[in-house]
């Protein structure tokens, strides 16, 4: 048996790629293939309406935050949020907490003025920035609420005059948030949503139409609104299966239940992770991310013997990103906790054999 | 049994179907499914490197032009072609046949000079217009092979001084092209080549890097290519399907086949349209499009009872476009001759019963 600890895409429940592959075979009793039908069939203007209505049901959005299904991955957003929201010669302030939102303040740069407000960088992100105080003035506050490279996580959200934009590719779904905080909050599906090819954009409109620059029709959030993601064909398939994964999620209890099984998780992992004396984790304690636990061994040398133990137990996925090293734990909302004692399992027969 | 004749998303093989509900289950042997595994595993950078060797393999691509699997449709290559092809101040070319490539041009011309060399809307698209001379000064000259709506396709191509950039969406695969005129190629998968949610771009590298204006990284045709297809996540599935269908065609026979193929298809459907006294063709006879073929009963009254007597005999997908009217046959690369032999023979039931 496999345990997926990859970082995304990543691990999906069981029972939807069940009915992922059945809908491949004959979508609803049609004797079609979903990847055959036309994207403004009624078969599938149902599905992308329960998916859209399960996003602003899960998330309790408010009649204001209007959810869409995209493409093009957060690394289209990074220039789309600014695009429509960072009126020229207007400021936003960005968080710095990794290689995500580094690459995000690189392009909201080519559409205003950016002032990075606080980064951990000189830490190697290994935190997140405290001090700081959001200013009254500009356009939005950018966030990245989990980074899946360095293992930290915003533990809670600044208090924030203006509209936040958060990139939370790598936790939405994983825990209850407070949606009117946001205007704009943005999510490749391929971790606790879906598997890859489709973004979620929930963006709140009455921050829309406040900029002068010209944009592409399909580059305007307002196209996409207007035409309830179907302004041209949509990603069909990726969006049926990150609908089938919202009703999982809903089914185990929603966003709270999700939140209590992820820190139970993350408790057994970082729990041992401070126990064995061969190993010790990379991110401030206190800015822990429950959905990738970073860590190293203590005295490195048996990195390889370490990733084949955990090889040979099923233990997919474990290898650290290159510029942290080490190795990585991706524990999102399917993964069940049982793979973690597995891998924990691992960590202590670790300590037996070679401590 | 069930007779896909849907304009797209639309038909693709029935093999290609229980391969990917079988990738789904169990990819590979690895124990998981295709849609949890890394875009950087290695099982997963074999299927895009096949995927691009296919499409080189079959389109039989010289070594300057790059095949890059994106995402945003053919819709997004109105924007990003002119973005990084057409300088600010010089003039691109377009032949205007129908409905998306009138979206191409209001696109285009946020970015540069944009000149309607011809157009065919004054006769409603029924016809590719013929009576031009594509210009020696420009950056280049934009075509829409194959109209969907009207069922309009180039027969063949003008000769043309300028690199050509072309929207392949409704009839890449379906015939030899000659690659090397070609500046850009671009195709939303969705019809002969895949599920919704991958576009294929095939780019001259050697065109790039002439405009001035600055592009956000991921819209830069530059940045797909240093990082073959990868530079974020890709859409892991559609390029998976994509690359089963492309072995499939070449397991046919490649292009060659695939004209016999469709020819073959649209003979049979054309005849009939032409024999039938209750229907007639819609579009001119010299450009009838081996992909779409549209057509009318030529006394109006008794839409509803032949869109019934399809649907009776299982043939999906039979009602024409809005703008057209009437029906709209579409008979892609993987539906089989059988197919359209099924909906010729509702054709000549219903001129016994209403004839």
């Amino acid at each position: 048996m496999k345990h997926n600890f990859s970082a995304g895409p990543s691990i999906l429940p069981k029972e939807v790629f069940q009915q992922a592959a059945n809908g491949i075979l004959n979508f609803n009793d049609l004797e079609l293939s979903i990847l055959e039908i036309s994207h403004r069939s009624k078969d599938f203007v149902e599905v992308l309406d329960r998916a859209v209505a399960l996003v602003k049901d899960l998330l309790n959005l408010p009649d204001t935050h209007k959810p869409l299904f995209l493409t093009g991955g957060a690394s289209s957003q990074f220039f789309m949020a600014p695009m429509n929201l960072l009126p020229s010669g207007q400021t936003a302030h960005y968080v710095d907490t990794g290689s995500w939102s580094t690459k995000a303040i690189k392009e909201a740069k080519l559409f205003g003025e950016v002032n990075v407000l606080a980064s951990s960088k000189a830490d190697n992100f290994s935190h997140i920035p405290k001090d700081y105080k959001v200013p009254s003035k500009g356009a939005y506050l950018h966030l990245t609420s989990n980074n899946t490279i360095f293992g930290t996580q915003f533990p809670s959200f600044p208090e924030s005059p203006l509209p936040i934009v958060c990139d939370m590719s790598s936790d939405i779904f994983s825990r209850p948030i407070d949606a009117e905080k946001y205007g704009l909050i943005y999510a490749g599906a391929q971790k606790n949503m879906g598997p890859a090819g489709t973004t979620l954009v929930i963006v709140n409109e009455e921050l829309l139409g406040k900029v002068d620059r010209e944009i592409p029709t399909i580059l305007d959030y307002r196209t996409h609104i207007k035409k309830n993601s179907s302004f041209n064909t949509p990603p069909v398939f990726p969006i049926y299966v990150s609908m089938l994964v919202m009703e999982w999620v809903k089914k185990q209890g929603g966003l709270e239940a999700m939140q209590k099984r992820n820190e139970g998780k993350s408790q057994l992992m970082y729990g041992e992770i401070d126990r064995n004396p061969l190993f010790k984790g990379v991110s401030a304690k206190e800015d822990r991310s429950h959905m990738n636990a970073t860590f190293v061994l203590k005295e490195s040398g048996l990195e390889k013997e370490f990733l084949s133990a955990c090889d040979d137990a099923g233990c997919e996925g474990i290898k650290g990103h290159r510029s942290v090293g080490g190795f990585r734990a991706s524990m999102y909302n399917a993964l069940p906790v049982e793979s973690v004692q597995v891998l924990v399992d691992v960590m202590q027969e670790f300590e037996r054999t070679h401590g």
